[in-house]
């Protein structure tokens, strides 16, 4: 079956696989970064590869909020210090202290803050590969994150994903559409170091372990 | 900070970028299969990167499923045959037609069936991330499967993510461990051709929209 199209199918080399490969290997969740602006050139070009994302019945569900509010960036600052002394209170004795160590977001030096959600009732897609499985709208918004957080990598720049937070109070806080679904808050920047082992790996909290496959 | 790492830190070069932009531009959900095998070398390098996928707390949550026995196969293919009967029953007369044309699995042709789940309940990451937003469990999972398949895509390897599906059913016919929770089912195999822009706007069910960005 011909495209019928001009534009050259590309072709991806050995070299180019061993680079994204370098990229996977290297790209992390970030949560200290440099006092350092990006530019809105280069943040404008990640939301644009973000939006060429995987999603259900070509529905395009994310939404991106980007924060730049004084208020409403403390307001989430303040839910995720609650939502984090919780989540501390509710560690065991052997691993309290250790999680007290943890510094697992960078939302004070970020100078990007973004917010996403998933729009689960959209009417783009017509509904298509939703029906036995509507959560796939809310994957396809995840999948939009993740290819944000490689696109951002490749430029140099940090991601770090903040779950701990209230998804409630974050819609309440940044007053979106009641129909939306909290799905994640992304700091951007430029981190303060680079490393190929996961910060959670060094600072003693979970080893990785190999993949299992189950076969069937 | 330093690392005190001797491996080199990777700078993503601008050609790179350029082919990384590519790479999210061809990636395709793809339905249409050559009937040529995939090395079991390639699949395990591909399985390998998708480990390399963010997770919530490191909790590396995504369980992979290769399903090889035929009658498993069948009888996956005959939910979705069943799940998509019933989508297109729930079609408005004007969409029906539309629907009943598109071809929304390349089930019978692909080479590799591969099921994702995630364990909800693993202990691994000892639940950091978790209190609030449990879905990043499944979150992780949806990760690695998006690694996959643009890792495959660099291989010039297809992937098609059926979502058209029972999640129960696929649970019992793969007999999975009863705490895990289905995510999606892969078809992987040599695409029939390449293209630029999904089948589904090709075929005029959906066109893709500006991304809105939303300021607060």
């Amino acid at each position: 079956m011909s495209t019928g199209r001009s534009s050259p199918i590309p072709d991806f080399a050995q070299e180019f696989r061993h680079q994204l490969r370098e990229l996977f290997v290297w790209r992390r969740d970030v949560r200290h970064f440099r006092p350092i602006p990006i530019s809105p050139d280069v943040l404008a070009r990640l939301l644009e590869l973000a939006h060429l994302a995987p999603s259900v019945g070509l529905s395009q569900p994310w939404r991106f909020v980007l924060v730049d509010d004084p208020h409403r960036r403390t307001a989430i600052v303040q839910n995720f210090e609650v939502c984090n002394a919780q989540a501390l209170m509710d560690e065991p004795a052997e691993r309290a202290q250790i999680y007290a160590r943890l510094k697992l977001a960078g939302l004070q030096e970020a100078p990007i803050h973004l917010a996403v959600f998933a729009e689960d009732a959209t009417r783009q897609g017509h509904g298509l590969g939703r029906r036995t499985m509507p959560e796939t709208v809310q994957y396809s918004a995840v999948m939009a994150i993740h290819t944000l957080w490689l696109a951002a990598r490749a430029e140099g720049i940090g991601v770090g994903w903040v779950s701990i937070l209230d998804p409630a109070a974050v819609a309440m806080i940044l007053e979106v559409p009641s129909h939306w679904a909290f799905i994640g808050y992304l700091c951007l920047g430029y981190p303060a170091y680079s490393d190929d082992t996961p910060e959670l790996e060094r600072q003693g909290w979970q080893a990785r372990t190999q993949m299992q496959i189950l076969r069937r």
